[in-house]
């Protein structure tokens, strides 16, 4: 059986405890509402440590929409019976007042990387993720944290983030886990109206179809307008970015000359949808 | 013989070698020049752990004055011969490229109890202390760290940062040491003329004197300012403070309701001392 904690203190004690026989513990830091994407992160982390925490905690801190935060969908009877069947060792709920208790003042930032792209669109994000990944670290003592490559950028903070913290723990990143029809698994893709969700995994396809023109030489900024004007004459928009970066440190790129990742973030009705591939 | 171990890996791997023997690691962070009140954290960490490692890095983000930077003294050959005196097992002197690589990207603040008094004069100087703080205990992965109540505001800073973040770290803070004449321990002494060495005292007497009357019924805004007007007539000046606090969370303070803690920021000739003593 799953157990459930929603104390530090007592998570503290309990790691302690697999620490002293040796165990190497694995995290898988989520927001709930988990879907096969999460589950795909705690398979990779059951097969690689002794020990497994999944944490759920929606992190006030990293909402710069307070009414994305209220809708943010939570389930956590639905959840423990998804982390009970794959055999999570542990889940860690704390509440708001747990993480966030009185008096505290301290921030984790990242400078640059976490500055374009989401950073842009959604101002404090990253300090928030920053802080509370930095947190959860410290709470579960994990030696590995398993991070969904659906969010890109945010695996690429948590790495700079880590390295520069000299945090005693490897992150690694895992595929992005799509519907059959090609729409990447996301808890908000639940908010989709059903001809929305007919329309949404039109945006991994034009960015694919991008992705191969842009390997068969066509300018970049020439492929990522059509893919543009494609989505937006099918519904999508309004668009916060669809860009070619440098993979690891975000930089924008024109050319394939660097190791280059294609992110986009639009909105579909009353979502907002992300997305990201390999070029 | 204490090693001296220059890379954040090899430190890694020495302590991983005694944590899996179970051993309590302690750490004395310091910016090297070692004195007395050093070496007391280095007595009070061989006391309570089982394997010491003192660092040494003269941390440039806590400087916000570069000629304080460079005129910071340094004596590597000196401070290993006073380790090894005491058995400490590693002294840890990394260089600055070793802590801060090419991308270093992340920043550790805590705002409130960072800002007044030394945050207030020395803008940028407790990011510095808290970034390389949360470095050196990730690098270190000690289970307790020692520092001295000279430096009171920096330590309820770490306090609170290694709390604000579930670092599993105790912290323990050690008595500030002093000359038989009442002078705080400081690497900075050295660099007082004869003369402003011999009126240096005067500070913490005319703390004591004012801490004294205050406990006496005197209202802390005259107190004070006795002091300071006794302390610039021989001498002292410019003010940066001289201020009662809540000890903890360093909120001004016009009474004893509180825990109260007396600070001192004052030049003398080329050197900025600071002090603090109970009230």
């Amino acid at each position: 059986m799953t157990q459930v904690i929603r104390s530090s203190a007592e998570l503290r004690e309990k790691v302690a405890t697999w620490k002293r026989s040796g165990m190497l513990v694995g995290v898988v830091p989520t927001m709930g509402a988990l879907h096969d994407g999460h589950m795909s992160l705690v398979r990779a982390a059951r097969k690689q440590s002794d020990r497994v925490i999944v944490t759920i905690f929606v992190n006030p801190m990293q909402f710069n929409n307070p009414e994305d935060l209220e809708k943010y969908p939570r389930d956590e009877t639905h959840d423990l019976a998804l982390l009970d069947e794959e055999g999570v060792d542990v889940l860690f709920a704390p509440g708001v007042a747990e993480v966030y208790p009185a008096g505290f003042a301290t921030k984790v930032s990242v400078s640059g990387i976490s500055e374009p792209l989401e950073g842009a669109f959604r101002p404090g994000h990253f300090d928030g993720v920053a802080t509370v990944v930095t947190k959860l670290f410290g709470m579960t003592q994990a030696g590995r944290a398993f991070f969904g490559e659906k969010d890109w950028q945010q695996l690429q903070v948590v790495r700079r983030m880590v390295e520069d913290l000299n945090i005693p723990i490897r992150i690694i990143g895992c595929p992005t886990i799509r519907e059959d029809d090609g729409l990447a698994m996301s808890s908000r893709n639940v908010r989709l109206s059903t001809e929305e969700r007919a329309s949404a995994p039109r945006l991994h396809a034009e960015m694919q179809i991008a992705a191969a023109a842009i390997r068969a030489g066509t300018p970049v900024a020439e492929a990522l307008a059509t893919a543009k004007a494609a989505l937006s004459a099918a519904g999508f928009g309004p668009w916060d970015y669809l860009e070619l970066r440098n993979a690891e440190t975000l930089q924008p790129l024109d050319g394939l000359s660097e190791p280059a990742r294609m992110l986009a973030a639009v909105g579909l009705g009353e979502v907002r949808l992300i997305d990201n591939i390999a070029v």
